[in-house]
């Protein structure tokens, strides 16, 4: 099973009047800092502050009338959790979120005020998939996968598909295209609509140190897992292995994985707040970052589309970062 | 004197490929929130991350060779110390600013950061007016005015210019524009173009506590200079009196002016962040300010235009604003 741009397009109609179609952002302080033109497509500014709620609702709609009766459970560390419950909400569907208790406030907070129930557990001892699993099965729910679904891939591609229509009515055309990746259900979807559109693209996904699981697994041409040892500020970028159905259309398409410190990270929402004046958190920053630090060789003089896939960030961590002490 | 659309399309035509084009964001949140459509007007998109690039490039872009040759001054808090200095150094013109030694120090660095020498001065004991006419003579520099100027106003103006044509595209239109006041540039020039393209649009300015001059004006029917006893949040909004050129167009044109105070600015900045993920500076923040605390009725069901004036502010001071400590 794979997902297409035809899935893509249908997503994009599902979300027409529904989802934010988020602007292209031009910086001519950042182009002159990367030297090329960059076309910036802020998922900070979609609904729920993060690129989730189109694949949330993209799956959601499909549900049968019983099914949406049923409602559903999801587990997520915050901004799938805020896509599914929005989603939910717009759709008269009962649900059931399951949070780590340690997941930051301003996400579980945004989570409960879209309506749904949150359940916490605990990170270390606790496994968020066997709650869920148990949830789901004595209500009959429906569990809606952070990533690892069509439905999920083909509405996070719809920001590609967006990206590279936006870009044409300007006259341009990507060179390259740099995202953050964490299960890889927006670097998926956006391989999947940009290359199918512009397959001369070269796309590059960006993770956080300690989280390089993509990275590890395209070097291996395989997934491989790997055991989390700490933590990084991207919290939105925690996953340990690219998806079963996200892993062959990242192995097929992408160019490379960058990777990135929690200094790049801080440097990278701190840049965005002083020159862009968007509120981007660590984890949607990664592609930026990554650019920034070099990470990622630029199309000198060419013309590079740069994904900031959320803006959900506690406040006084935000703080931290823009004083210079993180 | 007075300005025309057609002066507001010539600075259009001017600014085309060197002023950012800002998107209009809309965000279904603050649609719910007000009970309307909101189609906001980012202007700490901008080029220094506010609106007055535009009139200070339609200002310098019209200067003589000889006139460019011997240099520009202005006087400014930060946004248009900002926006002549970027625009000086496009144009290869030397530029002097006058600031107030308090002035937010992002805005001081920014300045100096765009290559214009910069002249501190004491708000309390010395005269920016007669420092700057001082070293504009020495040098036979021309000043330029921060609002009470045609091109300037015209400049800004092109902001109101493209909240028109791009809401246009949308299908939409406007029943009120609402958008932060000071020396009255902003407010002019987008009075200037909104009125003549759409005459049934209700425009409202908004100005902070203590600086509500242009409000007293246009109770009393003529401009009444008044005299600053405090400081405000609102750095960018501290003009004690409209410009001679500026408050004819806003009497002809405005339906009101709402006045805020620092904690609803605070609030809007806030807002901004938590929920529009953008960086908004106080006094850019002051017509979102307005309608957030209910100082406007807006037209319920209607379509309002919200210009977000500019995003520069100190990283401290956002701190403890997102923090709650203000």
């Amino acid at each position: 099973m794979t997902v297409t741009l035809a899935d893509v397009e249908a997503a994009a109609a599902r979300l027409k009047g529904v989802a934010v179609e988020t602007p292209l952002i031009e910086s001519p302080a950042l182009n002159e800092r990367l030297g090329l033109r960059v076309l910036i497509k802020p998922e900070t500014l979609q609904r729920v502050g993060a690129f989730k709620f189109r694949g949330a609702y993209n799956r959601l709609v499909q549900l049968t009338p019983d099914e949406r009766r049923r409602g559903v459970v999801a587990f997520s560390s915050g901004n799938h959790a805020q896509g599914v419950a929005l989603a939910a909400r717009l759709l008269g569907i009962p649900a059931l979120i399951v949070m780590p208790a340690d997941a930051p406030a301003v996400k579980a907070e945004a989570t409960k005020g879209y309506g749904a129930e949150v359940r916490f557990y605990d990170r270390l001892t606790e496994s968020r998939e066997k709650i869920a699993a148990e949830i789901a099965q004595e209500r009959g729910a429906t569990i809606v996968p952070a990533f690892d679904d069509p439905h999920i891939i083909a509405g996070q591609g719809t920001a590609g598909l967006e990206l590279v229509r936006q870009a044409h009515a300007l006259g341009a055309s990507f060179d390259m295209v740099v995202s953050p990746t964490s299960g890889g259900g927006l670097t998926a979807g956006i391989a999947t609509a940009v290359k199918a559109l512009s397959p001369k693209t070269a796309l590059w996904g960006v993770e956080p140190e300690g989280y390089d699981d993509t990275r590890a697994s395209l070097e291996a041409g395989e997934r491989r897992p790997m055991v989390p040892t700490r933590r990084t500020l991207c919290d939105a970028l925690e996953t340990p292995c690219p998806g079963e159905l996200t892993f062959p259309i990242l192995k097929a398409h992408l160019a490379g994985v960058a990777v990135i410190s929690d200094a790049e990270a801080a440097a990278a929402v701190r840049y965005a707040f002083t020159t862009l004046k968007l509120v981007v958190e660590p984890g949607g920053a990664a592609a930026l970052a990554a650019l920034l630090a070099g990470k990622i060789e630029p199309p000198a003089g060419g013309t590079l589309g740069l994904v900031l896939s959320g803006g959900n960030v506690d406040p006084d961590l935000f703080a931290r970062i823009v004083r210079g002490e993180i």
